[in-house]
């Protein structure tokens, strides 16, 4: 099977993305994924928009969808490891697809009242650690 | 006039964003204001919410209206400075009022690639500066 390259690109998740993350759900139009980083719970929205790499490429309705799954993100972290401060960011310039970093912070995580990105090294899930941390996000109610 | 200390508490700017930014518009219900910055452009949305800290102490409709103007931001932001990439957080982890960044970042800006945060020292602004980038933002069109 051609595949015709001049055809409208499909989406398809960052190389980076995809090997920083595991995939927690995907409610279309958004993948939510879980930055394999033990040392904050941290996820990250990327919504399943071919080339979108800033805000202002979302029309109305897709800003408020991508909005609204924020708040969700941001509430069920709050439920369920009831951090200090929530963080939430959209900067890209490492990874161009755009994505949405939706992280709790707590005052003795490892980066402290610093921005998460590039102070410490990213500490990845043990298998273990990862199951666990998966069953409290996806569990109907707190752990 | 008294003012009775346990009524509701009403908006007012947290000190020290009044220290480090600049007052740019107030479009009821949001200040906008210019971060006290010249290595980047770089603005301020603060919704004028009393006690507002986190994107979920807002309702639908206070959400809804933030994300408009933030995209109003980064658009205005994009047209005037052209940027590489925009960046756009709320992170509050030292000032705990509600407070969204809206950043326009270059590949030779002084904290490229990193986040601007903790980067490098603010570079204030001189007073003609000031009055050029503030003329440039406020401007009708372009320069």
């Amino acid at each position: 099977m051609t595949r015709h390259t001049d055809g409208p690109a499909s989406y398809a998740l960052d190389p980076q993305l995809a090997a920083d993350t595991h995939p927690l759900a995907t409610f279309a139009p958004y993948d939510v994924r879980l930055m394999d980083d033990a040392n904050y719970p941290w996820l990250v929205l990327v919504p399943r928009i071919a080339g979108a790499r800033e805000l202002i490429d979302l029309d109305a309705t897709q800003r408020r969808t991508l909005t609204d799954e924020i708040d969700t993100a941001a509430r069920l972290l709050r439920d369920r490891f009831r951090p200090f401060k929530l963080n939430v960011a959209t900067l890209g310039n490492l990874v161009p697809q755009l994505h949405v970093h939706v992280i709790a912070r707590f005052e003795d995580d490892p980066a402290w009242p610093a921005p998460v990105w590039g102070r410490v090294a990213a500490r990845p899930y043990s298998p273990e650690a990862l199951v666990e941390r998966m069953n409290l996000l996806l569990a109907d109610t707190p752990a």
